[in-house]
């Protein structure tokens, strides 16, 4: 067997050679979806047969035997399967890793790039990372393909690859509606398939708190939907983070405030601004009171939990559609307006906020996130901060992306996808279409915007169908964001690709819905 | 216990005796969902314990144990349970039904009315046939509910019910995608549990043709999507009727023609009129050849089938959308028409064909429908026709309404269920709204609307994302449908009660949406 190192030249020189296992055919669809940085490949295949295929590690690989994070990633893409006794000259799927990080978690910085050579009867997978690493195994699992007698090959190709954006995110409301332990860590088996790899958990929001926190358990008991079934308990918690690392998905929990905290008024009494109608409080709540020093210290303990919790270096903080109604109502807020010398400004009350929740930063208190409202209404915001933008016409969010960079903070595009408007049609294309670097700026500005995210907001999404309306829709945005943009730019190229990617999501459990008339060899067999 | 006689003097009469059983409570919700014509419940209840409940056939009922369509009822509504020892005063359901059809199948004059009387610690049903005895026994089923510590309870209530429209129907369309047959079965349960009674199968249209004829076996193995795994066999269509008929469901077989025929050339070469570009056939294919006497052989034939497999005494022959421009394509065509008479105008030529495929009817051949197509460009239709309105502004709509009953035609409404387009947002308040007796016309010309129909085409529909964009709008269509329009004009009072109705559906393994924010006691739990 060629040793891995050769295996770059491979492609050429070994053409000939490869006649006993080669056959030609037109079957084989250009499949890797999101499409790679570089891929070149040939008619050439290798036939793969079942009972007779490994996944190894490289004699030089940093990752062996006992890598939590490959050995299982290996077990997914092919379970461990009885050998035949006549067991001689399997496919082999070499794995070499420079950085075995096997028990880490994926972060903002983790390089994912990879490179895959697919010839001489073998595969050889180098990456940097193992989350490099998982990148390359999932687009190797995407090269296979079976023919209509039903066996399995895979062509001889050349994958160089790396993605565009580092940030490359989905978010889940498990607010609006409860979503259950097995909806979430679905789709994050989706967003593995598509290279997504940031999960923005909006856990809480105004309509109920699933999250159980062990500092304050009366958020969950008093302001989830239901103390005991609709709740994200530690263990669940673990679980999702578990399966994400496993899939070299970051979890970032955001925990918005001041406003869209409603639920947690339940569980926390005193929390919430007390709203007044003239001279009497009228019974209802608005944001987080800010004029009481109580408000920042469960804060803090909160987010004390919350980031010893979850392990990403990033917790987003919110800071979206702040309403100044009540605060202007309550007197004690109006008094402490008038102290602080604020005058009838309330964005410096909203910014003092934010910046005394920011200020309580200790040694465990980390990088944060913010909805673009933040940088929009407030001057003191820490370089280190990310800000999101979810709002504004195409015009508007150029114009945003040119401030916030102007400004020289990083910012994520996440408005282009809010993948929770739905339209009768082919809307993926509009989601395909998207470039997030059109806008006015300087080569370093560009440099700022460091992702996307697509939003799955949950007012008319639950369990019943949120994987139909993310997938694969969501995937559109999965190829923009890893994917040269020259490369995708035609919506007509990229229509059968993702036709046959679907049907791959499908043959995976993945509930993926049609794109248009057609159909999947195996279509989907759910409930 | 009470005789059945007396139950509808029950509610007053009893309400005193009842005070063992009884417990009051603020969970009840007036839950029937199509509601029923009169209902009038207290809040007087009784517990029903899981291992102390029975149906029951009442003695002078002419369906007694035996009868296949309410036997398999009980055991769907509620599988026989071990009882314990001591089980001495169950909660009884006796059911009378006074002509017994119990192995027959429902059709267009069916009655469906029933009368329910909860009272006296049992459950009296009474109606005229077994398919009001299933529309009550569903009614029966929604009454009850739990409180939170998982108790069953049915409060005392007097229903009487029937239908405002004799057609309540769902269109499912399994060319553009083919729908496994458990996405078929599915849809039959939940329809029952809106009391739909009429599933509309377009089996068969322009992409594919998964019918598996006996006596053109080409037809699937060339048109259909995968002539093994895309395909309905003779059997898998017996237990899709089988299926519905035990559930009140007529099964309406479409096989459109002569336009959306382009599957149908494939297995039957001839079939379908061959397309001329100037002087020579340009190798595609327009709607079926109206110039060929072999045309009308092979529908007769065809339809001589169909008619035997599907029991239902209507036909729907499609005439919908038919394109003229490959017949004056056609010089045998343009010959037929000039020896015919016709001039240039091809809408006599569809007329023919229609009027041919009519005329067809032999002692097997039964009553027909048509889109409203028919209608517009035809004047020879038999009176026996019922049309079918797909199309048209609010305004062309009910003008088509005065039209075709001023005509003496019976007609159903399809147009404004055209559930298959989507918007965002909470759409099922349009499908509620609709006011199908809303046009110029006579009360005799109101009668002639015999019921509406809810369309879910599939261009972008399959098994993945069927079950959460039918239901719960559907719903909508089906209570205004089933319902006096006067009880069920206000959007507002329906809200909760869909919303209830919803859960009620995920409880019994629909995969139904939710309307808006909020949470189910019991969420979806599918894959």
């Amino acid at each position: 067997l060629k040793t891995i190192s050769n295996s770059r030249r491979c492609y050429k020189q070994w053409l000939w050679f490869m006649v006993l296992f080669m056959s030609f055919s037109v079957i084989y669809v250009d499949a890797v979806w999101p499409m790679p940085q570089m891929i070149s490949s040939s008619m050439a295949r290798y036939t793969l047969n079942p009972r007779e295929f490994i996944f190894q590690y490289s004699s030089g690989s940093s990752a062996q035997p006992g890598c939590s994070l490959l050995d299982s990633a290996f077990e997914r893409y092919y379970p461990p399967r009885q050998h035949d006794e006549w067991f001689r000259f399997p496919f082999t799927v070499v794995v070499h890793v420079e950085r075995a990080e096997c028990e880490g978690y994926p972060d903002a910085d983790s390089s994912e790039s990879y490179k895959l050579s697919v010839c001489s009867g073998q595969a050889a997978l180098r990456a940097e990372t193992v989350w490099g690493a998982l990148r390359g195994l999932e687009s190797f699992s995407q090269l296979v393909y079976q023919d209509d007698f039903g066996e399995y090959f895979v062509n001889e190709t050349e994958i160089e690859d790396f993605p565009r954006f580092q940030f490359r995110g989905i978010l889940l409301d498990t607010s609006r509606h409860y979503l259950p332990l097995h909806a979430i860590l679905k789709t994050l088996d989706a967003m593995s398939y598509n290279k997504f790899n940031v999960f923005h958990w909006h856990i809480v929001d105004d309509p109920s708190f699933p999250y159980q926190s062990s500092t304050f358990p009366d958020l969950s008991s008093k302001g989830a939907f239901h103390p005991l079934t609709h709740v994200y308990t530690q263990i669940d918690v673990k679980r999702v983070i578990a399966h994400a690392r496993l899939r070299g998905i970051r979890v970032l929990a955001e925990f918005d405030s001041p406003g869209h905290t409603q639920s947690w008024g339940k569980g926390q009494p005193g929390l919430l601004t007390p709203c007044y109608k003239g001279t009497v409080p009228s019974g209802t709540f608005g944001p987080v009171n800010p004029a009481n020093s109580s408000s920042y210290q469960f804060m803090t303990r909160l987010f004390k939990e919350v980031t010893s919790v979850f392990p990403d270096s990033y917790v987003h903080l919110g800071g979206d559609e702040v309403d100044f109604t009540c605060w202007k109502s309550n007197p004690d807020v109006r008094g402490f307006m008038l102290k602080m010398g604020f005058g009838t400004d309330y964005t410096k009350l909203e910014s003092y906020y934010m910046e005394k929740l920011v200020d309580k930063k200790g040694p465990k208190w980390r990088l944060v996130w913010f909805w673009q409202d933040v940088f929009d209404y407030h001057e003191k915001i820490p370089v280190d901060t990310v800000l999101h933008i979810w709002k504004g016409s195409p015009g508007q969010i150029q114009q945003e992306l040119s401030s916030i960079t102007l400004a020289g903070y990083r910012v994520i595009l996440a408005a282009p996808w809010y993948i929770n408007h739905i339209d009768y049609g082919q809307d993926w294309e509009k989601y395909y279409t998207i470039q997030p670097l059109n806008f006015t700026g300087t080569e370093q500005q560009k440099t700022l915007v460091i992702g996307g995210e697509v939003c799955m907001w949950g007012e008319y999404v639950d369990a019943t169908n949120l994987s139909p309306r993310l997938w694969p829709r969501a995937s559109a945005a999965g190829e923009r964001l890893w994917s040269d943009e020259k490369m995708t730019s035609s919506v007509i190229d990229a229509f059968p690709r993702l036709v046959d990617f679907r049907c791959r999501l499908l043959r995976r459990g993945i509930q993926a819905e049609p794109l248009f008339v057609g159909h999947c060899r195996h279509e989907y067999q759910g409930i």
